[in-house]
């Protein structure tokens, strides 16, 4: 029987802005930065859970308040209570009524739960001694059942619903895990499409990425239209025909721009359409999947909860959907979102990069493959190759692929070095 | 030419949760509060903006860390250039690329925006001289359609179509403004209703808001079926057939769930069912509002921004919008929320209550009146009974109407008195 001691957090900004990594036709010059939370016990055993929000730059010292204003809810209380009933516990912030009259469920409150629950998955995971995916896949339908909660989903998704999809994937889960730790699991790489660099550094990046296996790509497009066709170009005629090229507007575009633009671009042979316009535009989604089909629209990465995932999938506004580690209410809200995916029969290609988000999103990715929809099928994880340095257990790729991590956690640990250095408070 | 001086803040917290004042099915426990923002330039009149977002009690802290996070965008700054472009200064505020990562457009920073908004817009109608409400209604329709962001909107409203519906309210304007002067904005009173309260306060406090002249009420409903139907029974009884009562679940259902809920209670004569399910449930809504019909669907108070809106509007997920003046990005948003409502036909019955949206939303409607929709018919503001007094501006009921401010500024000043009185800080 152990007691949270502490809820340590942190404002942790890189300066990322100075060299152009990262930006795209939405955001200009971000400073890749991290609302950091560490949560403490009086355990012997010395474990610490981290999580983390994912942010540009200003604002983080927001995020890092709201990720303040939970420790009351934490600190003092029992670790195990906590830790076993994981579905209890997203419940208890989430349902928080004075606390979810700032979102609901979205926005800076929603996303400092998500990062005191992935915190809190990360210490249960470094305890049961296994890395976050192979808990979560070893743990039984019934079990995974109860880390979800059904509310507003069941014209969608019922308990019965997740428990048929979850028990379908049980004979496999130990040759899939298997599978898992030899080949890893596909990777696209967004490094050579930033929409700040020179066609040169394009060229230069995207040829490295073919040779280093990967077997996608993805180029950030819509500020210039005659700009976007040559890059393309240069991009198509530097790959060749067989590595998928992807583009990502970062929400720049209304309706008709969207479907317009794409169709200047079709010709290049485009493997989807990310981000085409705002994350709330549902009805806007699904009006540019049918402007753009056959190409797929993909998105996720700033939808604000399970129940927009929901409508994404009721109004066929997404083929690719897109989870991201800190942008939900963490590691159950994820998990409610992969049940969502695979009930639809859509494949989930996860948002990366940043800080973090590579180490912590490989985990739902992999747990999905070998408990939830059983595939990789049409599926790869975003990498970019920036801050991967300062974590504990940073991703290892191999041949295009994600190796499967076998250290205990959630990746979310930054290493005590980094934080100290890039502490913004201290810079100021 | 003056500049911004300072923005200050402050924590601002009502103890209402001791007389169960505003509870309901999902908020049992309120505690009305204001992230406050006081806005001082160095010009010799001595004018300041207010504007605040309300919170419900823990987490104000964090809404004011939000505000002061945008105090480096207006602090310094010429006066004139911020409140002569208002349309110019939203945008800058709201597309600034880090700080909408918080969001984007949603939640705690969007809310923070809005408070920061309506603060300016406080300061312009206090310099000329004017109640907001006239000062927009005196404004060109051209005017008005540079204050609004068309981008995600066009699907569902041009600027070509807004400046058609701005222009053919122009003509009556004159005989509106003097209309609303002489017999005020109708009214409607959730007094009543609080799911705390006991049978026999319903009942007189029910009976007290016929007798002061109102036409509708509104009960909270969502906790226990078998109370709803008794409590519903009882103030039937109370105000007769002739009196609209509406009902409010507080996003307590899911889909199904609401539409059984509601064909229990239909036999009682609903005005219209409030917030029957989450506010981002948009395809939800329509399902519910075509399960319950001819009952209306009326929602908007915890709608993030205006292309959830443009979505509800064009599902027909529902019949009654209801805007809120601090959980959107200010004046500017909910002018564009109106003209969304006015190109789709349907009435706007603004939320209110709390701390200060009375004072605040009234003039919304009012302009609502005057230059966009040009009618009150089927319209109601929200009026709940509390914390008027706290405001150099309170709002003044007459009949069950609101009457028209006619003192300069956008009614959102609180006492200086009651600033200091309830500031949370100085009570830790």
């Amino acid at each position: 029987m152990s007691i949270i001691l502490a809820l340590h957090t942190s404002d942790i900004r890189f300066p990322t802005s100075a060299s152009l990594d990262g930006s795209d036709a939405m955001n200009p010059d971000p400073d890749y930065s991290a609302a950091y939370v560490r949560i403490v016990t009086d355990a012997d055993d010395g474990l610490e859970g981290h999580g983390f929000v994912f942010t540009i730059g200003r604002g983080n010292d927001v995020q890092v308040a709201a990720i303040k204003a939970l420790a009351g809810q934490v600190v003092g209380r029992s670790t195990e209570d906590l830790l076993e009933h994981m579905g209890a516990t997203w419940r208890e912030f989430v349902w928080d009524s004075q606390l979810r009259w700032l979102g609901p469920e979205k926005g800076v409150m929603h996303m400092a739960i998500g990062a005191v629950v992935n915190a809190l998955w990360d210490l249960k995971a470094k305890r049961a001694g296994l890395p976050l995916w192979q808990l979560l896949s070893r743990m039984t339908p019934e079990q995974l059942v109860e880390l979800v909660d059904f509310r507003y989903l069941t014209d969608a998704l019922s308990p019965e619903d997740a428990l048929q999809i979850l028990r379908a994937a049980v004979p496999g889960r130990a040759k899939r895990e298997a599978e898992l730790l030899a080949s890893g699991y596909p990777a696209y790489t967004t490094t050579p499409g930033w929409l700040g660099y020179s066609d040169d550094k394009l060229v230069r990046l995207a040829t490295e990425a073919v040779e280093e296996g990967f077997g996608m790509i993805k180029l950030k497009v819509g500020a210039n239209i005659n700009d976007d066709i040559r890059r393309m170009r240069l991009a198509r005629a530097t790959v060749g025909p067989d590595i998928l090229i992807g583009v990502d507007a970062n929400q720049r575009w209304g309706i008709a721009e969207a479907i317009e633009w794409m169709s200047r671009l079709a010709e290049f042979d485009v493997a989807w359409i990310e981000e085409p316009t705002s994350p709330d535009d549902i009805l806007g989604h699904a009006a540019i999947a049918r402007g753009v089909a056959p190409i797929p629209v993909a998105t996720g990465e700033h939808m604000a909860n399970r129940i927009m995932f929901k409508q994404f999938l009721q109004a066929d506004a997404l083929q690719v959907l897109q989870i991201d580690a800190t942008r939900v209410g963490g590691v159950n809200e994820n998990i409610t979102i992969l049940l969502l995916a695979a009930q639809f029969g859509v494949r989930v290609c996860p948002h990366a990069g940043g800080v973090g988000l590579c180490e912590a999103v490989q985990h739902l990715s992999m747990f999905d493959f070998v408990a939830v929809s059983a595939t990789r099928e049409g599926r790869v994880i975003e990498f970019v190759d920036h801050l991967h340095e300062h974590f504990l257990t940073p991703v290892v790729l191999d041949r295009g692929a994600y190796r499967a991590p076998t250290i205990p956690g959630a990746g979310t640990e930054m290493l005590a070095t980094s934080r100290d250095e890039y502490s913004f408070t201290a810079h100021e």
